[in-house]
């Protein structure tokens, strides 16, 4: 049986040549690299490299790097780290109802600890008004995350707009950037962000290997503690080969982003059309400020879990929302935060789209 | 030239074994484990097989192994997310002087938030006592953390008698045993903890792969919120290479733990006889309650640093203390919580044996 990966946004394959970059560092280069002799000197000098990399894909400089794990530590670092290093500055955070779930529950979390989270609304495609950003901000606000583009319905916020207006107000602005870095251009100056979540695997490259983006001169509070890794900003041994990984994957990701986006486009558009062909199919978020590759409905009468394991079993495999929350059993807060009634957003399913996909693959998923 | 790696305690040769484990999951069972497709399903048992491996290392329940991507964060986390869970219940926490600093400092972060911190001495050796611990509990404790081997000294506590003292007073234990996984048999049932770190680059797996072995029933608020990954206990896309690489280095160190300590210790013995046979070289550390593969010195009247490179000139790799300070230039806090005068400190040198090393690296060492 044919079998065709439409859940790209869930993760992706390694590209051959990040692998083939990474092996090294598993087998000979594999000193510390704090270490002074020469395999953790070169082991270093790798870090760095990938580093300068990983910055220049999204137009940063190398210091403003810092690695981590996943798009999720990076998440919990932005908002924490930022939290407890301007607490005295004021309390209050504004985020979107639209954030992955690493963002809403470091809000949670921050609340407990005594900060004031204003959770912004959006419209039926997914929106943050950029107007409301600026209405929710306070004397004590000291941070604003708004997501760049949601991994469920594929909405491309206006970053820079809400950018210009946190710097106009002089607050720091992060955004997560895991479903855009890699599918669509980004570029922190043009964005007005101050800090920027990453993930690898989102890109071709390994899991295990994500970044934040900090704009220089920006303080924050290590969610990490340990060693003077990362310059003491995010503790712990170098996953090495993981961090050369991610080096060539943006490396790659620089070289073949345009070439990625006109292949998967007119693939998406395809699905689209042909999918809303189908009565008591809708379309999910915005209908064209949305990811190249990303496709998203909701069916009528149907539950998503059902809806995929049909799919699975015709060797089609795709999710019925964002991957860490597919077996959470609920609906999704994105979801029911565009409108989608409760028993619409059961049934849900997200078709994203990769380099790998071929005109051929969805024409079988067509019929 | 012929190369010497005196610096298992830093990190470790990935096992061949480990590596072909892994290959696998960079390929074409890529799929992200929460998937409900197959090669998402299989990435799933394949976690799960690691995870059984894992536990089985420290004689744990799988459900008792929540993965992470180092040692620092599994101290972070269990230190924060203890003080977190328990803060209405009390807000004094125990640990020692001789901790790695991702437990230091956490500990100095929640002493920020209101906790209270006692810092326990130790004698010339390194050892804590046990009687001190009990003296220093309050009403207030919530939490005991004690390194189990000092990666910098080499002396290995009495962990047992000091979980029996946590145990009889319900405090919860953790220790910090990076150093000692995998160099000398743990057991968490007969240590008496109820968390336990522990890293798998200390073994021969993967870097940015660790585990925070958490009691069942002990209720942790997590480091990194997010999806429902590891029971919804710490958030993130699973590393399913590097998790796969833990539980087969888990596997193959508890088939072959036995021969390990067998090969180095002799090894290590002749290290430290030789060296005290030179005038103005001291052994820092317990001189038998000690990791079998470690030997480390102070020397008189020379900086660690300058014998580092000495040595590394003649292609013998090794430290002069905590690989995660090896370039911050501050004197040991573990030295000086030995006694050990600041001039002295200075003049550092770990070195530390893992299965590569030889008798002829070893004769070679001594000339």
């Amino acid at each position: 049986m044919k079998k065709i990966y439409l859940d790209h946004v869930a993760t992706n394959p390694l590209h051959p040549e990040v692998l083939d970059a990474m092996l090294p560092y598993f087998k000979e280069l594999y000193g510390n690299p704090l270490s002074l002799y020469e395999p953790g000197v070169k082991a270093r000098e790798a870090i760095e490299n990938a580093r300068e990399s990983t910055a220049d894909l999204i137009n940063a400089k190398a210091k403003e790097i810092i690695f981590t794990a996943s798009g999720a530590e990076s998440n919990n670092f932005a908002l924490k780290g930022i939290g407890y290093a301007l607490q005295n500055k004021g309390k209050h955070i504004i985020v979107s109802k639209v954030e992955h779930h690493s963002i809403l529950n470091s809000a949670r979390f921050l609340e407990k600890q005594g900060f004031a989270v204003t959770y912004l609304p959006v419209d039926n495609h997914g929106l943050v008004d950029p107007a409301a950003v600026e209405k929710a901000v306070t004397d004590e606000t000291i941070l604003i995350s708004v997501i760049h583009a949601s991994p469920e319905i594929g909405t491309i916020q206006s970053i820079a707009d809400i950018g210009k207006i946190a710097k106009a107000k002089g607050i720091f602005f992060h955004t997560d950037a895991v479903a855009s870095v890699g599918n669509i251009p980004v570029d922190v100056q043009a964005l007005n962000v101050d800090l920027m979540t990453f993930a690898a695997h989102q890109f071709y490259g390994p899991k295990g290997a994500a970044a934040l983006y900090v704009r220089e001169g920006t303080r924050i509070v290590p969610l990490i503690y340990g060693g003077i890794q990362e310059g003491g900003r995010r503790a712990g041994t170098e996953n090495v080969p993981a961090i050369v990984g991610m080096g060539k994957a943006a490396e790659i990701t620089k070289r073949d982003l345009q070439k990625r986006i006109d292949h998967v486009t007119p693939l998406r558009d395809k699905i689209i059309s042909s999918a809303l062909k189908i009565d008591k199919v809708i379309l999910t978020g915005h209908p064209h400020q949305r990811l190249p590759g990303h496709a998203s409905f909701v069916v009528e009468y149907i539950e998503g879990e059902a809806m995929l394991l049909m799919l699975a079993f015709k060797g089609i495999y795709s999710a019925s929302g964002s991957a860490c929350s597919s077996k959470a059993l609920k609906s999704s807060p994105v979801l029911i935060s565009i409108g989608v009634p409760v028993h619409l957003a059961q049934g849900s399913v997200v078709f994203t789209l990769g380099e790998g996909t071929t005109e051929a693959d969805i024409n079988y998923f067509n019929e």
